[in-house]
């Protein structure tokens, strides 16, 4: 893709484009900046179903977890985007751990890079000591398999 | 309250005041209307609170339910309100019937209605056949019957 | 699409794709129903845009209004969607008068209506009077004749 | 209070009690964490306003400006908070610079942290060569002095 030459990490990258919409913008008529986190969830859950062809609903039940709540998250906000603007967003893998992996979020808008975010998230599931609370869970390695397996689109 | 002239039903009536945010509002300085019914929500929770003296999530590990999603809504939208705002929204129950209830919402701004608003919650539990399905469950007498011990203030 | 056969009245009805995302979904793992009404707004934004060709960003611009605020809204919500559900999303204008225009939504998902909903907007531009107010203002001849114009896909 | 002794900065600090609602959570019953930065963007307006006693909106009329956009944004999530949860926000301005600032958000859930957020903000007005973009302008020295005289309350 032309505005984002990336030096290949061979890290399966999903890609979406994004329409911003009249709801997620503010009075200054740009988007409300909590909308482009809200859209980090979303890549995310698109990514892992281009890794292991699940949604985040099948894989909740196919991998007996709850989720994998965001620990820390942080985001540069280069340039505006208002609404009818088409973003792109790039959302990436780099590194998993054990039982927590990092995010890459690059949101395009034309040549302009719009936002560059880095999240980081644990897999977790319910605490066996206490099943209302949640507890650290090591990631299935056949769901870091998919993503080895599975190639960027060129 | 002099911007609410109302004939005493003897329904309990819960009143917040409501800051509006700049995140509440869209590209044209005013409320975002979805925003609204997002403040439904958390004026309904309030209510039950005043009557009942528990929290939602209280609520639903004491009556062993799972909420009360909403079937119909509808509102009139009759004045602005932007950024700044402190709108007061008044809230009551007009009807509860075995498994459903009606709710009645008035937002003000100033000495103007904003906002009348109507919902039908149902209270569902898990289906006891399937539990990743929900189900009616009759509303229990304690509840409806701390509304009626409750008065609202004067 | 055999989901919803409707009777053909000739008016333009455009139909996109939701994936429901986590961020969509309240504690008991169903759409929070205020996100159907944003859902809303983004239908009738790509409607106009199917019909008129202009984002709305563009048609702001083009047309000289401020936007087309909710003066009316309800919904009746029939079956959940839940996250990772792809909901069915079909808009349509069921009148339009001088100021102000009816919208009817119909959310499905699968084999089921999920919402059925319906909103009534006022075109508005700023009040010569008061620039800080705005006023309902005739809706442009060309805007409806490029719903008379623009087809249905089949 | 007693779940956050702090050093006296002399730093103008602002502390709000905010309700989690049913609607800021997500399946796994706890706050979507998008949400935690729409907080942040009312506790800063009322961090204002405690400081000048203008609302975002009086403000933007007052001082002319647009806004106060957010370039940088970051937090780390340290503790759950749930539906029914008071969290108390404390917000304060760590350094104001010619036309930027930067903003130290702390969100306790009882007495747990549960949010350490830090945004950078730029004051920004209409572009004088292109009113359809914006530019930062200087900060008034009015606004910055409101800070120094308003005494956080002990």
């Amino acid at each position: 893709m032309s505005q984002s030459p990336r030096p290949d990490t061979g890290m399966l990258t999903n890609t979406r484009t994004i329409r911003i919409e009249w709801g997620h913008c503010d009075p200054a008529g740009i988007v409300f900046y909590p909308r482009y986190f809200e859209m980090f969830e979303s890549c995310i859950a698109a990514l892992f179903e281009h890794a292991t062809g699940l949604t985040k609903y099948q894989m909740l039940k196919t991998y007996e977890f709850s989720g994998f709540p965001v620990v820390q998250a942080r985001a540069q906000f280069l340039a505006p985007a208002k609404y009818g603007d088409d973003v792109i967003a790039e959302t990436s893998i780099s590194e998993f751990r054990r039982s927590s992996f990092d995010v890459h979020h690059r949101v395009f808008n034309g040549d302009r890079m719009a936002v560059d975010g880095f999240e980081t998230r644990v897999w977790v599931g319910a605490d066996p000591d206490d099943p209302s609370r949640i507890r650290a869970k090591p990631i299935p390695a056949e769901v870091i398999a998919s993503f080895a397996r599975t190639r960027s689109p060129v």
